[in-house]
């Protein structure tokens, strides 16, 4: 997407020893990229979420594997390597699909052709990423189309939780990408943001996509979409997941749930946008199997921003003395979900795809 | 209640003519008092939300109404100062209750009696808060301990919404009343503090308020307790009100109705605490009759705390350019409530008291 009229993605790769990427922790503060040499500073990137969102670390663990295939003297560190990139984040199923993608293409191959092999697979998985997305937007938009012509010259209202935006992937995104082809076939949408807590990626880094495209976006609190739901001012939710099982469970961002709930008890549909590489066939009942990540209690006590005159701070945002907790996901049951956004269509979840 | 082991209520008139109460936008970082002496410095404390929650509102209305019938010279003028009171905050009805309630005793009355008349009134107000909120407590404590004796040895735990702690009313709290009751009891309470954005006074005023009197608590975001309950981590919710309609449909601070929803969802037994002043029997639907107030979005956008070396700032975090919307409140629908407790006993919503 756009950032001052330039294109960017969120990962490539400069050189055959480099890979870069948005620092997304300086967003929207700051625009900073990030060059990293080995894969344990990739898998450090995704640990200290310089790079989030499910595609983004995907495709962050696929070119952390080229550089691990340079690196690697024998099928033992590669694998140990691989294990140090899986284990940085629990929740998210990308991670893994793509280290394993990866170490499948240089199963059996020599040594000499590694770095080759690992690179051509990890530029791969990233472009797939992106293509996913265009796709999914493409199938979105049908969906934004037939609520526009139910209301001729008024916006479509979207609500949105987290960023599943296109900082989330390589490209488009996957809940903004129905967005994004909207605004730009001509359908007037209004997204209602909300802002994400902790870490606050939608207010950091959805408002800041939105307005760089020029989407018309109202930044709101967590606290706000049952209000707006019940007062007629959300036509649909559209949202991201960090992993999806067979039956058509969604992990999600924290808070996921509840506008899932607020989505059903007044009657407006629920999506969640995702590329098919989030599933994780191997699970069904996402409640009692999918592992919630507890994150740092100070990303919920702390937060940073720039004062009037631009200066950044730290603050205490929870008093001293009083704990606090950081539970990063939830699991939205699939009886809440309307359907299911992927490359390949939209699908009732359960259709196994 | 006890702050450095002394007792405060949240606002007193030290001498006849001045109102003296907490400053609540200072808290958690700093206690201050703030000195009031004219009707229309009590009426933009309501505003600015120096003094905020059912009780207090009330009880700052009654005393801003002490030094109104000083200062007023006829029935006309004290009628404007009353309705100059009344509009400040749309949303709550213990303000336009109480200013009745001192207008009425003022009714047909000399003026050289009224500063006396309505200084008793407020007090008396006040006086009678205080009472209810401790009457509430008790018949929630039979509640709690229900719930204990089902789990003996494991704490009880409670979730929260805002404060409707002691600091919302004049003392005790509404929603905490229960909670101080059972601590004191030697009943193992652990109480989930919403963060409560924006203004965030789950996190700045209930969690301040539980540290003091030694109740274990941990604040999390708004957006973590329909997974909480999820996991069987959330015994009871208990929040309080603004406003509680014939039917009992409920206004209160934004987010509410998520909780409830999530807590209907779970099988987790969802209260209200409320003393009667907070009925507006005078309503039936709360979703189409309650006011809603929009309050300024800086609320949400900008946030103000102490860096590591304790210096206050105020930070932006939303980006510039992102437009932001503050609906201060929601309506939870009486379906979704198990009772509501009062000073009276506990009662299914819609019970008229």
């Amino acid at each position: 997407m756009l950032i001052d009229s330039t294109h960017y993605r969120t990962i490539w790769m400069p050189h055959e020893d480099t890979v870069r990427v948005i620092d997304q922790r300086k967003l929207p503060w700051s625009f900073e990229l990030l060059d990293l040499s080995t894969s344990a500073q990739v898998a450090e990137a995704i640990r200290n979420m310089t790079v989030r969102g499910a595609g983004c670390i995907g495709a962050t663990a696929g070119y952390g594997m080229a550089l691990a295939a340079a690196e690697a003297r024998d099928e033992a560190e590669l694998a140990a390597k691989a294990a140090f990139l899986v284990e940085t984040r629990p929740t998210a199923v990308n991670l893994a699909w793509a280290v394993k993608r990866v170490l499948a293409v240089l199963a059996g191959k020599p040594r000499s052709e590694w770095q080759t092999l690992a690179k051509r697979e990890a530029e791969q998985i990233a472009d797939e990423d992106a293509a996913a997305c265009e796709s999914i937007g493409k199938h979105g938009l049908a969906l934004i189309q037939q609520i526009a012509a139910q209301k001729p010259e008024k916006p479509v209202n979207v609500l949105t939780h987290c960023n599943a935006g296109w900082l989330a992937f390589v490209d488009h995104g996957s809940a903004t990408a129905p967005i994004y082809a909207a605004h730009d076939s001509g359908i007037p949408v209004h997204v209602w943001v909300d802002e994400t807590r902790p870490r606050n990626q939608g207010a950091r880094l959805t408002a800041w996509e939105l307005r760089n495209h020029g989407v018309p976006h109202t930044v709101i609190a967590d606290n706000s979409g049952g209000h707006l739901m019940q007062h007629g001012l959300v036509d649909l939710v559209i949202t991201g997941a960090d992993r999806v099982t067979r039956r058509g469970d969604v992990a999600n961002k924290i808070g996921t749930y509840l506008k899932a709930l607020a989505a059903r008890d007044n009657g407006v549909p629920f999506y969640v946008a995702l590329p098919s590489s989030t599933f994780d066939t191997d699970m069904d009942d996402g409640l009692q199997s999918i592992p919630i990540e507890q994150r740092d209690a100070a990303e919920l006590t702390w937060m940073e921003g720039p004062d009037a005159s631009g200066e950044l701070h730290s603050i205490r945002v929870v008093p001293e003395g009083c704990p606090a907790a950081n539970h990063a996901f939830d699991v939205t049951p699939a009886r809440l979900i309307t359907a299911l956004i992927t490359e390949k269509g939209v699908f009732p979840p359960g259709t196994l795809l």
